[in-house]
């Protein structure tokens, strides 16, 4: 990445204000602060060296074809509710943000389909199926915000995904502008298709390092008409765990099925002024959307006190408060040096004993840690934080963060679940995977983006010199 | 691929069978003849030089460490069940069959996944799923004898796919072993999973071009425990295909939504000594596997009566041979040079113009059709005939074929569902995507193959010299 760290020529700035209208430019310092970091955990702190607005696809390969020209890094993003820095500026960069293209350009019940501008909000999509009985069913905690863009980038994971999939699920063809500046379209107005390589997945999570989405046809899904939501509190967190095995033995597929532990309750009691903790040391919260929710919910209710939980089946207003919580969990906390939400999968049997390592391993390195999981995936966030922001105690922090990372893969877990690299996870991702499938994805890195300028230095460890 | 039309050298022969066991090497003629096609249409016969049957992962690396030496082209191969000849022999190359690497090498029912050798067969891991209430969902007409190793190599739909998705649905990760004969493992044992670029989505569908899948993790789903099935008769297809977009108004997923129209009927009956066509001109195949079956069974009634469906619930054993008889809808037939079996997609809100269209084609080239669909995901399966079988017949199937692919291109559809390009439908890719989404392709293979000896001339359009 040999270009980054050079600020633009100002022959670029003439011409990106030539090529774009003035509105769609900046160097204002307060625009390249706000546009240096996304939500992820800063190590870098790095600002771009201007902010541009794209509003059309012309307008993102003109801007991807000058800084191509002049060898300067591009980082695209849409709300920058990313908690892995895949969006954190590097260097000198420009940052390009999509979120002015927020139209829905086609929205089909029939076909099922919706046909979007990669700066539209999540929960303007579900706004706009819903008039139809229609979902996009992927909903990260920041669906209020966050685009389908950004989820797309990093192939965002969510509440719903235990029954209905995780973005790449949910994508059937995108427009991609390339390093070169050209636009290809991928796959398939259809639900199925096999018309050569899977060029559409291979773009998911990528983070915008091999291309950049400026549009996305997704499948839509059908809104549940009844809604039964259970919260299930337990004596200790691991016999929640137990219950989400226990749910699994009964074969019923919940909507959703989050856990969260004592100290995660606290929290929430702490700052919305609810009475979680009173109720129990944790809780298991289930929700069934089929036709069959009521029975699906009698069933749970039956495998969930056989693990000792205390059951109470919520009115939908209580429901959607809970769930609502829950989605809140992070609040507007951005990770910091003192505070790190983390997002491993662990296989589901290996769910208990992860949690019980959690808990100890924090207890050993004196720092602090509260556990909600997505626990119908595996998929467990948990957020450690220094009781004494000093020196010793981040480091004390850090060490138990490593801990927890090495712990998962030995579990046979992953070390991203659905936040995706970014820039943060990088130090990990060699544990995870083997020296020649990180160079096989430089390889594929330097076959999309020969000269490194779309979002360099993220997602994959640095480019080593091909042979 | 200037490798291919090469005799292996004898020193290739003494390597492989001082590699591998003697029965694991064949150039007896039966054999060869046996291994040089797959169920697909042949257009260019040619014979292997060898059969290879690999029993291990180092079998294979070492079969193709040895082919990639002497340049020799290796084409992999499951059952030989595809029907796009992605498995066809090219001339003088090795085939290397994964039949026998058949083991289950794992079943985790708390986990919900199994590991699986590449030549385990789809209704083999049914079977042991079963036991645990759980289910391998992509279930292509072929599952009885189709290995899941197959299935990977084509991305394999099947009639579940309408609820359940398809193979690369199922795929959490896989080994791998590439064109120099390195073994790789992608992807993730667990559900969820974002580190670094889905490799994994790469290899599926690849059709053994980019590297041979030697071992797969698969996600398995909840075995349903209620089934209702409804055969529902209409007098004419249109009207069928209208039912199609009823049950989606009426926001119910079925499991299974099958479509056949009069003259696959007839040609049911007359094969099996059933009387399906005395029905009804065309029949729509609904089954629902939720716990709320009964339910959406009688919602489904009232929407498709709604359409002038002729609504008849079927007992278990009934609607199971119904299914197994659409099934076996291809009987032992291998497309020939005087009927094709097509697979095209279409959006679901075109099905009726398109079914109309096909029928109005086929009157006008004088050929036969008949169509059945995977109506659900709008997955077409129309199958053209020649009655007289001379040059001018073949001509005009093949005209009344390419027009086909032309209307589900105009209506927004793709070439192929869920067979895949193999090498029959390597003419009409250029229609579907542009020379750089090709170009893109080509590129991709040099990456993953740059000699060219895994099944090349397959899934892509031959490739050009890379500027």
């Amino acid at each position: 990445m040999s270009d980054t760290g050079r600020i633009p020529p100002r022959e670029l700035e003439a011409e990106l204000v030539a090529a774009l209208r003035e509105d769609q430019f900046s160097r204002a310092p307060a625009d390249l602060a706000k546009y240096a970091t996304d939500q992820g955990p800063v190590t870098d702190y790095r600002e771009p060296a201007a902010v541009v607005w794209a509003e059309t696809v012309e307008d993102v390969q003109a801007v991807v074809r000058l800084a191509a020209r002049h060898g300067v890094p591009v980082v695209a993003r849409g709300a920058g509710t990313g908690v892995s820095g895949g969006a954190h500026a590097t260097e000198g960069c420009l940052v390009l943000s999509l979120e002015r293209m927020d139209n829905i350009l086609e929205l089909n019940p029939d076909d099922e389909i919706a046909r979007v501008e990669p700066g539209v909000v999540n929960a303007e999509l579900n706004a706009a199926a819903a008039v139809h009985g229609l979902m996009y069913a992927p909903d990260p905690a920041s669906y209020q915000v966050s685009t389908i863009g950004g989820n797309i980038a990093t192939n965002a994971g969510g509440l719903r995904c235990a029954k209905y999939g995780v973005t790449r699920d949910a994508v059937l063809a995108l427009d991609v502008v390339l390093a070169d500046g050209s636009l290809i379209h991928t796959g398939h107005r259809t639900f199925k298709g096999v018309a050569g390589y899977d060029l559409t997945s291979l773009f998911v999570g990528s983070e915008g390092t091999l291309g950049i989405v400026v549009g996305a046809t997704v499948r839509l899904k059908y809104l549940p008409t009844d809604i039964r939501t259970l919260a299930v509190f337990f004596a200790d967190v691991q016999s929640a765990a137990a219950g989400v095995l226990a749910l699994g033995k009964a074969r019923l597929q919940p909507c959703i099925l989050e856990l969260l532990d004592g100290p995660s309750l606290k929290e929430l009691d702490a700052r919305n002024g609810s009475n979680l903790a009173g109720r129990g040391t944790a809780l298991l919260l289930a929700q069934f959307d089929s036709l069959a929710a009521a029975r699906e919910a009698e069933i749970a209710t039956a495998a969930l006190e056989g693990q000792g939980g205390k059951v109470s089946q919520e009115d939908p207003e209580e429901a959607a408060r809970l769930v609502d919580l829950r989605r809140r969990n992070r609040g507007l906390d951005v990770d910091s040096e003192i505070t790190v939400g983390e997002d491993v999968a662990v296989p589901r049997s290996a769910l208990i004993h992860y949690i019980t390592a959690l808990e100890e391993m924090a207890a050993r390195h004196g720092v602090g840690v509260r556990i909600i999981a997505h626990a119908g995936d595996g998929n467990l966030h948990p957020t450690f934080w220094v009781p004494v922001p000093d020196r010793a105690g981040v480091a004390a922090m850090n060490a138990a963060l490593d801990e927890s990372i090495d712990k998962a893969l030995e579990l046979g877990g992953t070390i991203t679940g659905e936040h995706g690299i970014g820039q943060y996870k990088l130090r990990w991702l060699a544990l995870e995977q083997s020296e020649q499938v990180l160079q096989l994805q430089r390889n594929l890195k330097a076959l999309f983006d020969p000269r490194g300028t779309l979002n360099p230095g993220k997602g994959i460890p640095a480019a080593r010199r091909l042979d």
